[in-house]
């Protein structure tokens, strides 16, 4: 083997979230690679070399990281959350089917970590005590009815839906039009969670319904649950409240 | 505030994957309760006590932790992956629901930790790089009907395909009938990965196709994953192969 990449979910935010084993292959890496965000949350060691990019140049990232390792350069990629999840860790097999040859004698290897909408979830109860999925609202690299399909289809099929990427500056009217959607099928009473920089200083968390939920604001930061008929708020005796999908759908 | 109770992730086995945070709240508990296996996977530090119980005793384990924290205990119930994800901390809002009362004054906190899902797509690859969903095959605590509607659907809006608690002893037939239903809907070259015992030492992981999926064996220990209709092999030029799912459905 020449060298070695490993594509690291650096989880959602804190340190204590993060596991040691990506700890680990961040500390033994010669190269940081990453979306600036991500890799200024890390302190580099004497001789490890940083290299932060913008969010939209993931295949860019990925042919680097690739040239990096063919030199024999132990690489990090880090991603938040995880990076299987609408991250790097794809952009990086995209780059190998690509040129296959790149990924010559090097150790690909993916170290999973905690992504958004576990964290979220966490924070506000147990929405996704049930089947539920996951949809990036981005339409950078998928059509716009490729997500309206998807969202009408996981409406009928009662999944909890975990919205990625729900807003950017460039599209911040979609959430809209996908909260719009949703209602042709699923009740205006259905429960919908924002959580916004899960884990950080300035988390917010806001439970309101699908029929209201198209006046909240949200942003790249924002992960958006909206919850299954069965989801439904659970309020203990001294008057605090959570949100849960109950495991059985006979309860 | 009386005591405190926190539902912990301990990540799908070994330890290097439990984050810090879910280390800590073990660390931290008077009390461990869980199914056997999470259980047994801590080591008691003098002074606490472990309580383990059988998998089907969710609600009993939920609530004697509930009865535990409104005594004054530091209580951590412990799951496999993450606690939100077909896990305890359903289980515990489940308990809370049925009696309000019994989480006055109880600091109620999950910890999220890596799911099932994740840790099983690391290994092979990037196959939840684009939209997916997570079902439990399980019928103890919803229809057949149900998990065959939502197969179905999910096989329609092309998502990729989690599949939680595949076959038990009990059931170890319906896996080939979820390969069948899939199979109306996807072509039968889809590819499927069955990854066993993830992170362990017997770890196991086979790629397939949905047209002989349904010869593999598997159990509870084994995570199901079916490739969208974008799922694909990559190849490097020295011949190692990785399963993935292109970011953009143009790829």
């Amino acid at each position: 083997m020449n060298g070695r990449l490993t594509i690291v979910g650096l989880g959602p935010g804190p340190k204590d979230w993060v596991t040691p084993a990506a700890a680990d292959a961040v500390a033994d890496a010669d190269y940081i690679l990453g979306y600036s965000p991500y890799v200024n949350r890390l302190t580099p060691r004497a001789g490890q070399v940083f290299e932060a990019s913008d969010n939209r140049e993931e295949l860019a990232r990925a042919r680097r990281a690739l040239e990096l390792a063919a030199c024999g350069g132990r690489v990090a990629v880090v991603s938040g959350g995880d990076p299987g999840v609408f991250a790097m860790a794809a952009a990086v097999y995209e780059a190998v089917e690509d040129n296959p040859a790149s990924a010559d004698g090097i150790d690909i290897r993916v170290e999973p970590g905690v992504t958004a909408m576990l964290a979220a979830a966490a924070r506000i109860g147990a929405p996704l005590g049930h089947d539920f999925c996951a949809i990036s609202l981005s339409d950078n690299l998928k059509s716009w009815a490729t997500i309206e399909k998807r969202l009408r289809l996981a409406a009928e099929a009662d999944f909890v839906i975990a919205l990625y990427n729900p807003a950017s500056k460039a599209r911040p009217e979609q959430i809209g039009k996908a909260f719009d959607i949703l209602l042709e099928v699923l009740p205006g009473e259905t429960l919908v969670v924002f959580a916004r920089a899960v884990g950080r200083l300035d988390e917010e968390i806001d439970v309101v319904t699908l029929a209201t939920a198209g006046d909240a604001t949200c942003d790249m930061r924002t992960l958006v649950l909206i919850g299954s008929r069965a989801t439904r708020k659970v309020i203990s005796g001294d008057g605090r409240s959570w949100v849960y999908t109950p495991r059985s759908e006979r309860k």
